[in-house]
């Protein structure tokens, strides 16, 4: 079946490459794509880092796999691999605070969970955010790159949830949260 | 800051693996994220395949850059590695039923897309969802096997919309549609 609806914006890719402009169209197309919200967590030596994402994804139930997309070059990236394991709590609508907070990537990370909330399952393993919809301690299976980001593949070492079975997700749609 | 909400669930994975249990519980943890549904499409020779996936995510900007994972063994996985092309239709609010004509595996494929209305950039290219809050043409430039999974990642052709701006998200939470 063919309709007729018309077709607001449309863009090729220019064989030389994308543009500037083609750059901007597909952050913003991209951002209609809602997600929901987490926090990747690490421990390495003596420090805790954390970082908000939206970029994650189940790849399995058996084993239960997950993975996360890092930029690269971002120190959050450089904590996971070097700590090989970390966490993934996934937000409540009510944690928009604590996505905004972690959502600055030059943050110092002394202090960086002391105004938040959060637990450890495992005393050297990484920090689980209080009041998440489920939580995941994940153990770094594999990496893989992907153009200016590394995908991490985690297993399911263990797993939970730290909020009423009545909370909501807090979603990001088109670079706010959703109401 | 160390909190006391409690942990309604905690469940460790024994190192012996996965037991039907973890699975079921991971399954139910996962039901968490929050997920925009889009509908990734491939032509393939006369045939055109369709099916509703939740697990994608953008992994560049420059250039634009995005990854679906289909389950190895689908039939979808099979027509995407023999197209080399896909699209990526970013699911609206209205478009449940979509969603749910194109989330049987199973789905003969003649008339798959019989009764939804699409539209093609390319006549030899994938087909796209009217209605759709965002669409992408992409090019697979890359397969990465990842536990039962295939990560899909692939460079977009093309992009654009073909809903009106204030069209809202289709969003799975926990199994259902969220209202």
């Amino acid at each position: 079946m063919q309709a007729d609806a018309s077709r607001r914006t449309q863009r090729v890719i220019p064989g030389a490459g994308p543009t500037e402009e083609d750059r901007r169209l597909y952050s913003a197309l991209g951002a209609n794509a809602a997600k929901g919200v987490a926090v990747v967590t690490a421990h390495h030596g003596v420090w805790d880092n954390a970082v908000t994402v939206t970029d994650y994804l189940s790849v399995s139930y058996d084993p239960p796999t997950l993975l996360v997309s890092l930029y690269s070059l971002s120190r959050m990236a450089e904590t996971v691999a070097e700590a090989g394991r970390w966490g993934l709590s996934v937000l409540a609508a009510d944690q928009g605070a604590v996505a905004d907070a972690l959502g600055e990537q030059g943050s110092p990370l002394v202090g960086l969970l002391g105004q938040i909330p959060h637990f450890r399952r495992d005393p050297d393993g990484p920090a689980l955010i209080d009041g998440a919809l489920a939580w995941f301690e994940l153990r770094t299976a594999n990496t893989v790159e992907a153009a200016t980001h590394t995908l991490v593949v985690g297993e399911v070492v263990a797993m939970g949830t730290a909020s009423s079975p009545l909370a909501r997700p807090l979603i990001r749609f088109r670079s706010e949260y959703l109401r």
